[in-house]
């Protein structure tokens, strides 16, 4: 199953979303008996939001969690990365977003990785999910990644979204 | 050895009873010099858990270690789950709980992984233990998970228990 | 390599003698920008600990690296174990320890997972490294634990100890 | 892929340059809502720098995240190794180490692991990458470590840089 099988040949991602739990971190969270919350991030996947953001595509994160809220606010800024929090029905938000941002669906790709991700990853012209996804999301994903979420999914994905930018330029050119 | 071998067929689950140090965790405490504690869940877990709730599966939580009590308290709120704690003889303390939530073996699920959950996974209508717990609980499970604790173990047990309660009312229907 | 190989029957292991970093824990060290220091231990380990008391074997921890000092001490105060720290050469330290308890080697067990481990290794009763141990070490311990260090090494030898022991009373018996 | 294949004999290695980041560290970053950072690095891999330093092997530990300033100057004096930051283009910061230290490639070992390391990864007499480098990395070096970044990568190629040092002076013996 791994690999690309979407109907429409992918031409110009302008656009990743990116769930924060379970994509850019391994969906760990670390908790002390004071309360105190923590989740980690790995430098390969910063490194590919970097990637990403050099070749014009702009990286939204995602985060569903209200408990997270501050955690996930701190790694959107060291991402240099836009946050979308109280999200509810995802499919409405990233629709409303679309529409703000003047995008259609297959300028769009979503990493995902849960039920709530279902409809995106359907519709989105790249999606992907994490090696260590539950089954319902790895049945919607246009790609599965070899890399587990927040130990190098993002970059692999990010790999993924260049390459078919770079072939999708090549065929434009005479 | 994996799969459901028990010889009734399971019905209605009304209860779902999860170790925390194990099950829900992956039985890692990391420490400081200062003697502050931190242990960790992933989101997965904390989703099958929602997904069982929602399905009418009340979820309780089971820490028998005085050392991680107000972490197991923490990680029992986070989860809006009720905790058992000072546990001693699991057997007895199971027992009396389902007598007084007034439920039979058979309506009850149990993730354990170790010794002392030995005569609960052997009695509970559906029981299972993560990948990789010890030998002597393994051999008493009616189910072991392909993930592990605190990495998916709880997600693939609710769905598994999910299932089984999705067949059992389809046949109940003429 | 799997399994046991020494020469003598090991009759009635009376000490586990067993390393704090790569042992009990998996030598990740957490540090903070501030110079916090954290480590993990398992519960799976703690209770194979407990396992090996209740039988009368005593467990003594041995932490070489100066700078996790206050580390060690919370962690061998947690697992109500003695502690040797400055060590510095392990096999003097060793038998100076042996001669105060009035024991011998064949009553020694020993877990350890790196070159100034070796010599201790081969000369313990019973002896052990975890899996993802250094191959110095692997080549001279008479038992290979299946898992790593800080991730069930510590509870799969003291089973090993446990069971080797109970077939040495067995044999007693007339 | 595994092994050396470099075209030169490595004669005497003089300095480890090693990354932080990926190589000392497994990428991982931790962190709080209050903005607190933590890494990790193994016992194994700091074994593997001391075993460096007592055969006269200098190592230089290399960060370029100004995110991480802080935490790898802790590190660095954990490790009682010079720390070099604010790197900017890599090649050009090492080369004028080299003159410093008056130091030529051959004499001069590698440990890198992602894109802006290519180029001294091809340079160095000797150079490797951790198991789990992007595939970038990976084409580039001369030896692949088994083991992955933060988890014994240093530490193997501590070992493989001795081995070859030690196979070098015994050819230079009469």
């Amino acid at each position: 199953k791994y690999g690309y099988f979407g109907k429409d040949k992918p031409q110009f991602v302008k656009l990743l979303l990116c769930n924060v739990s379970g994509c850019l971190t391994d969906g760990q969270i670390y908790m002390t008996a004071k309360g105190d919350e923590m989740v980690s991030i790995n430098t390969r996947d910063q490194a590919g939001i970097d990637m990403l953001k050099k070749e014009d595509v702009k990286v939204i994160l995602i985060e569903n969690d209200p408990n997270t809220k501050a955690l996930a606010k701190k790694l959107a800024k060291r991402m240099k990365c836009q946050l979308l929090q109280d999200v509810g029905d995802k499919l409405k938000k990233v629709q409303k977003l679309m529409k703000k941002e003047g995008l259609e669906w297959k300028e769009v790709a979503y990493l995902g990785n849960d039920e709530p991700d279902v409809k995106c990853l359907e519709l989105a012209g790249l999606s992907a999910v994490p090696m260590d996804a539950p089954t319902v999301a790895l049945n919607h994903a246009k790609y599965i990644c070899h890399n587990a979420g927040g130990h190098g999914a993002v970059r692999e994905f990010a790999e993924h979204i260049l390459l078919l930018k770079k072939e999708a330029k090549s065929q434009m050119e005479p």
